[in-house]
């Protein structure tokens, strides 16, 4: 058993570190909103007061927060570089840009200390059930030493390179869902447009080629028309940042991700951020007329 | 038992035809290339000189043609219409244009006949596993006539509303795969260029939400390079032509959609219509500069 710092306790770190902890591991946990923390307790974690004091001792420091400056704030300026314990293994399950992991990973090899890039997909769901993929990248002695850390929190678990490398599959994995929900949002509209039953459709196409897990796990929000999140346009507006930025810096040109990543932009600008990412239907209903909401209705 | 004639021999259309027969059906089968006729004679079947012959007391007439100006030759020219049993229920497998479909269904019933539109989804592998979906639009009493000739070619069967529905759910799944393999062929493009461990990547990507039937069914295309059909992008550039104009039709704007047909156009302008569809990565590939073929190279 370790003992594990576990800094940023949301709607996926606050579940992450709950299954660490009663795994037996001695976790600290610390969130800047201080209602998370209040949660994580009440879930049986401790809780401590500073990054200074959660860092103290522990062998691991588990990071699960939004954004890439997040993580530079963190390491860099909250204090984990500042007082984590010399040789500690730094996990970073938070989903930034590729090219700040490796910085971040060439400082912290500089102080002493050691980093993962460990992105995650399987949304709350999957934290909550601990049946995350993970997409790891680093040196291979740190991987099998973050091993039983990754399999008490996920599923599929994966070296894929390097430091970065990581990122950079989680880069593609969103890229990926992000375009097959616009075209199951397209299909829908259309289908719905000619009048066909769409519970029957749906049905049959996800037994085709057309079948994947977002037909199956999006498909009941958008014949409902409810987008409680889930997995926000917010969020994944980012990360269609990051994988464009990514592409545009390794010369890979992704027409339909680019697409993709102004289609999200527009969600957001329409104030639909907040919402689940299936929400990308509400785009294709407004650019087609059926929105609820144009300014020219009387 | 029934007597069925079956006009069009061709990849997905011979196994169909041989499954019908191996169930014991009496099955005329035509097709206007000889040489396809002789395959079906090798693996049991019987073989009609005309399609007025392979009608001749059908009470089934079954189709499986390329494309819509090939449905309308078949029954409005070539002898359907004119020589089929009044009362005969007519069964296109085809994918064709749903308005096309509509049109020859009212032809078919002012002339006495049924009509079905019945496209199906699964390739020739579906067809030789006789376990194809097959999304079917008609009238009821038609749909359940027909049902045992269904049973016998396909798995999933799903009665999705009146004429023209069954093309109409088609045209959606060839959006959807369409736009799913560029997605993936975005994301292969874009890994490689990383230098990340393709195949590690691929299976933590089919682990998560961005995990789909195309993804199982066409990564080893894209990871070895090696596009042999399938499914060509010549007729999925057909049917890409079918979805637009059906969206633009019900005004249904379609930008991801839109897209991936000018790219699918782009495919085949550019050499690769005899290729399977999964093939849409060598169009990134020529957009990144990586193709093998650039004019400017030396």
């Amino acid at each position: 058993m370790s003992r594990i710092a576990f800094i940023g306790l949301g709607v996926m770190g606050n579940p992450m570190a709950t299954h660490l902890a009663e795994a037996g591991h001695d976790v600290a946990g610390y969130n800047n909103v201080p209602v998370r923390e209040a949660a994580f307790e009440l879930s049986g974690g401790r809780v401590a007061t500073s990054i200074a004091d959660a860092v103290d001792g522990a062998e691991i420091v588990a990071i699960m927060v939004p954004d890439s400056p997040d993580v530079e704030q963190v390491l860099t300026r909250d204090g984990v570089f500042d007082h984590a314990t010399p040789g500690a293994l730094i996990v970073d399950f938070s989903s930034i840009r590729p090219d700040v992991t490796v910085d971040l990973a060439q400082q912290a090899k500089a102080r002493g200390f050691r980093l993962l890039d460990a992105p995650v997909s399987g949304g709350q769901k999957g934290a909550v059930d601990a049946s995350l993929s993970i997409m790891v990248g680093g040196d291979t002695p740190d991987f099998v030493a973050a091993l039983p850390i990754f399999e008490t929190v996920g599923k599929t678990i994966v070296h894929v390179g390097g430091n970065g490398a990581g990122q950079t599959v989680k880069a593609a994995n969103q890229l990926i869902v992000a375009v097959n929900i616009q075209a199951l949002a397209e299909a829908v509209v259309f289908l719905q447009a000619h009048h066909v039953d769409l519970s029957s459709a749906l049905d049959v196409l996800s037994g085709g080629l057309a079948g994947s897990k977002v037909l199956d796990q999006k498909r009941e929000n958008m014949v409902r028309h409810e987008f409680r999140p889930g997995f926000r346009i917010e969020l994944h507006h980012k990360d269609m940042g990051i994988v464009t930025a990514a592409a545009r810096e390794a010369g890979v040109v992704v027409p339909v991700g680019a697409l993709v990543a102004q289609l999200m932009a527009a969600a957001r600008a329409n104030g639909d951020g907040g919402l689940d990412h299936s929400a990308l239907l509400l785009g294709v209903e407004r650019l087609s007329g059926l929105g609820t909401s144009s300014p020219l209705s009387p």
